[in-house]
């Protein structure tokens, strides 16, 4: 028989409550703001079929849900503090996957030092589905928001690019001819974002403008030109590919296009003045992820990806988009 | 064809945003909380099929989820400022039903004085689910949680109560009976809670635990006594009922324990000491919401529902749970 609500919030979630959280067992969460700082929110939601695969693992189900919130919070330059938690779970689901998919969270909040605050969980005739609200908190003004780009401006991103959306392709079965140290390497960045938690707020102070790539880098880079009423240029050579990109690349020429335009990569993509970069590089080597500086912000509007020619590449969609 | 997510957001949503929410145009929002108080942070999600028709009028679901969440921050005691939401819709959703909910959100921001601070938009193969974070604040020390009820407490409730559970067998068809303004004036409980927000914060210092009634009357009680460590008993005669619960009364002898244990009334069920008296009703004046004294905490545990002798009348099953 199962646990029911109130049994599984007391057996999985409980024991993942922070202070605030009040145990769970209260009508609603309390949390403080340090003097000088302000709080930062954001909330996302995935669905069984749309998001993740129903048979995925759900301890990783449940990490990539927290991680991918935490990467935008790591994209305002805040520091992740405490999360929220609404399940809807078919009649279906067993106790042992909810273990399982707690189980997921408790590890991630070790690794990310955030904590569970509060939560609701309802049945559902349809697909499983979550969303979840994190709450960080940053220096009052040094907040990094997509609207601060300036002509000027070089354009920088974090970790490498496209692995996700090739590790997508992998797991649906393209490539098989791939090695396959790559073949894992991509499907593990699809499955498990790494959010620059680290990285992010090192950049307060440093960035004008900051985006994380979900949409696909060349779309989010819209997202920032557009907030900003400026332009931008990425040269395709500078992108930055991993060892299991470059080995599809080897027999895909023209795979650069592709990873400027595949989502769920949730690297950092930040604008900052010409002369940052040795800020940049000092952040960069404190938080230990690589960065590397990919285009230039310009006058004008709309994003283009450049050939070594400085040749504008067409892009057949720019980035991915739910409906 | 449809506006898509991105359309939708910004004809719908961005008009419902706050300061703090920076147009919805960024990665997450900014919040500040008021030297000497805290935030309080609650979360509840709803699906269609189990928690609202899919035939309802679109604004009085996006009203519902909304008030459900502001009566969880009244009954910490906390005012309401913000809120995010996470919707999950069916290809089928026509922009028309997205446009009457944004329209029914709009209208109870103008009510209650909160705005949108964020929130994710994603699609789903399964009915409609939507998940509603709310955060409000409340002077430091001052929130009103479930484990503060005493022994000698007298225990209150705001309102009515069973209108809810009534409305909804109303609306399933039953009691064709009565008459038509009962009939009207119980489906109009279910379909749109009235959150007792300038209530609650009233009570901070003067109730000693509170909870809004969402499982049921004597289910909450019972949330209350398990948190504080007492019992309680309430007098079924005691119980305020509306005039159109009388009505329905008046053919069903033993309606009153069932309007103990019916959910979604969202009244504040509080314990206070025995000379509160006095500055529950100024509150109560003050806020334009009547209370009764309905039973009183005593040492021990459990909750009990007494008949006009003092008996204990035996209930099926105390509240109502989703599984």
């Amino acid at each position: 028989m199962s646990l029911g609500e109130f049994g599984r919030i007391a057996r999985y979630f409980a024991p993942l409550a922070g202070p605030g959280g009040l145990g769970l067992k209260d009508d609603a969460a309390l949390l403080g703001c340090e003097t000088g700082r302000r709080l930062v929110v954001t909330v996302d939601a995935m669905v069984a079929g749309v998001h993740f695969l129903p048979d995925d693992p759900p301890d990783l189900v449940a990490r990539k849900l927290l991680r991918t919130n935490l990467s935008d919070l790591a994209a305002m330059g805040a520091r992740p503090l405490y999360y929220l938690l609404a399940t809807a779970l078919p009649a279906s689901c067993e106790d042992d996957w909810v273990a399982r998919f707690a189980a997921g969270l408790g590890e991630d909040q070790r690794i990310f030092g955030v904590h569970l605050l509060g939560g609701d969980s309802v049945s559902t005739s349809g697909p499983a589905m979550f969303s979840l609200t994190a709450i960080g908190d940053v220096a009052e003004g040094a907040e990094i928001r997509r609207s601060g780009a300036k002509a000027g401006d070089k354009v920088w991103v974090s970790g490498t690019i496209g692995d996700a959306g090739l590790g997508l392709a992998v797991l649906k079965g393209r490539y098989p001819a791939l090695a396959e140290e790559h073949r894992a390497a991509l499907a593990a960045r699809y499955r498990l974002p790494e959010p620059r938690t680290a990285l992010g707020p090192k950049l307060a102070g440093i960035a004008r403008a900051m985006i994380d790539v979900s949409d696909g880098l060349l779309a989010d880079l819209g997202h920032i030109c557009e907030a900003s009423g400026v332009a931008a240029t990425v040269m395709a050579a500078a992108l930055p590919l991993s060892p299991a990109a470059l080995a599809v690349e080897a027999g895909e020429p023209d795979l650069r296009a592709r990873c400027a335009t595949t989502g769920d990569d949730y690297e950092l993509l930040f604008t900052a003045p010409a002369d940052a970069d040795v800020a940049i590089f000092a952040a960069s080597r404190e938080a230990g992820v690589v960065v590397t500086m990919i285009g230039a912000v310009t006058a004008g509007a709309g994003v283009r990806l450049l050939d070594a020619e400085g040749r504008a590449i067409a892009i057949g969609r720019a980035g991915y988009r739910h409906f």
